[in-house]
């Protein structure tokens, strides 16, 4: 746990018209780390959800001092309650503020770029990178031992974990007369768009006669596998160990479970969910919820 | 997509006598890209499926102007049709030598490789490699960040994309006296054929007491965990996220889709087919398909 | 196969009071190699299953002269028997101290630490390791191009394969105001035991509000994701390609097979067994093995 003693007045100045009122007494008060439930002490800040019956109680129990709450919890004797929308929402601002230490610009200078590349304003790569003739977007932050190649256009503020493998040469192959197979040629491009996050050590692939594409705000989680020609929205998330095979198409907003697999040249809906383990081999309608092997739709119950 | 004027010509003299003929005017003709079907225009080198029941229509209606064909189809006016045996293959021969920029032979500055190692001719090894005592056969390619530990013995013309790790410890354990696990002595070999490709983060162990072997002409793709002591065969196509415990027999022409496991101990005849997120749990006889968790025979339908 | 001749005084010496007795004539007999059965020969160490019905006459028909054999096999013309408890364990000890190389203890010129971080006693780390605000224990091996995050703090005689990335940021996510995703902080640590092993390319996140914890021997293959607040247990064996979401409870001694998927917040008994590619959504009680998708408990027959 990361302890740093911060005044509530700073973090009601950071916060600034999203505080819609406060109860109790903010002067001297501080805190000094955000916590899981079990680990709670005075000078954690603390938060309640809204969608709890019984916040009010929960709210009291809580050993913080401090607390985010939505307007319907009540003053609370020896309690600060400060009153925001989402109090979830607001303590990841205040926590990525105040306890998150920003990566600075700085490109490692061991990091080889092709002079090729294109690198934006204010971008930072880690040490022993690999970048090809590349597009890599302003605020772009690239942890260590990632490998961009060639025709990859990264939008701004993208954030690459290490290890990951960006832009490589997809899996086609055909037969050569006597039977050996050799690749097919794989000269399309990987397009990001802004604010994409990749996972560590996961490998998104270039298209093979068209592009690969990744929407804005698109979050990826560790060891997946992107394949070639995948079109995918925005706000997407794919968890860990997801296998995406070529060609498919997923919409805005779809959340698809960790070590499920997409089998390609499936469609997606805006909004689906694929559940864990899902084996998807087939289109799911949007707003759909499929799971199991092959993958069925999850009848409400 | 990438533009790139190539006379058709040049493309004739290159293919030579795989041309069964021509229908049409090839002077002072060229095509300029390669593209999927949605994006053809004037200048893409398109091609036409032979087992397409309309394809003198398909080929009728590409916007393109120069038609990779078998020889069933027809003169179209104002088309150059150049007839080959297998029209993609041809395409891919095609954009293979005009398309793709063919790694140079050279070992990057920054590559630790062990004084015993031995490097084959035309050899290329990216940025940040570490290379063991391992034999590298000759042009081989290597990419950034890979490691090849001691005990790897790999054909001529491999292709490893980065970050893949061939040749660890596997993983086998014993409990002491007091029941703590510790290490199983992993001091075999892995050996890989001609022509083999691993994918970007794969990783492929050493033998036991024994080898790992994996034969000419086999592609793996990103992501893959190949344990110790597998004996994999010739063309076997591995595709993402596949893992294949150890111990495996894994004859010539397999297919083995996305995100499937193999139990370990089991053998996989010729030609067979293992389904997307198959888990493997027994033989497959020769030329089967089994899917599913635990994998069964698919039957035809 | 790796030779290397070992007079038998020798490991006779190195074994010391682990031997019960022997049989057979020691002087001037050598063993130059460890094999798997059909690559046995002559001059093998080989070892005999006491579990096995037929152990004589395994033992006799064996090509090798020395074995390993526990104390219920008969005396064999021609042969030297070397009585122990657990032949395979001896095996693998004779392994280990005889044919394994051992790292040294050495910090490659290339590796990048944080001047923050504290590196324990006879700690080995390979060629571009990138290393954060960590604390490594004593005789931690770590292998090439592997990332160690700010906030790992990790026992000693940890093995660590290489291209592992670990204690990088969890997958924690919320919506801001126009409902586009950002990080929730993750500001825990990842606090691992000793003689914690981690495979190649494996991925290991730290904790968001609480911390990631894995216990001393938990040994884990190649390719696995494990997220953000994990507590995992004492010699706890985690195959390849495994995916374990965030905030489970994995007691001591559970083993869990490839490819598998666990939830987040289930919790998983002691020495439980998690079959291959299972998807458990539920809690497992202790020693129940469970499989298929999704997970069920699997009975005995």
């Amino acid at each position: 746990m990361k302890y740093k003693r911060i005044q509530i007045q700073e973090i009601l100045d950071f916060l600034g018209s999203k505080v819609y009122g406060i109860d109790g007494e903010v002067n001297d008060v501080f805190i000094d780390n955000l916590a899981e439930v079990e680990r709670v002490n005075e000078t954690t800040l603390d938060w309640i959800n809204p969608s709890k019956s019984n916040k009010q109680e929960v709210a009291k129990n809580s050993k913080a001092r401090v607390l985010l709450v939505d307007d319907s919890v009540a003053p609370i004797e020896d309690k600060l309650l400060i009153h925001v929308k989402n109090p979830k929402v607001t303590l990841a601002e205040v926590g990525n503020h105040f306890f998150v230490e920003q990566p600075q610009a700085n490109i490692h200078p061991t990091v080889v770029i092709d002079p090729e590349a294109t690198i934006g304003m204010g971008v930072s790569i880690g040490a022993y990178c690999v970048i090809g003739k590349a597009v890599i977007g302003d605020g772009c932050v690239i942890d260590s031992n990632v490998r961009v190649y060639d025709n990859t256009v990264m939008g701004k503020g993208c954030v690459i974990k290490a290890g990951a493998v960006l832009g490589g040469a997809g899996f086609g192959y055909e037969r050569d007369a006597d039977g050996n197979k050799f690749r097919f040629p794989q000269i399309g491009q990987l397009i990001m768009g802004d604010y994409v996050e990749v996972g560590a050590n996961t490998c998104i692939d270039r298209g093979a006669l068209a592009d690969t594409e990744i929407g804005d705000y698109t979050k990826i989680n560790n060891l997946c596998h992107i394949a070639h020609n995948n079109k995918i929205g925005r706000n997407v998330t794919i968890t860990g160990c997801v296998n995406i095979s070529g060609s498919n198409v997923i919409d805005d907003d779809v959340w698809i479970a960790p070590n499920s697999s997409l089998r390609g040249w499936v469609h997606i809906g805006k909004k689906a969910t694929v559940g864990m383990g899902a084996v998807v081999v087939k289109n799911i309608p949007e707003g759909e919820t499929w799971v199991g092997n092959p993958a069925h739709k999850l009848e409400k119950r």
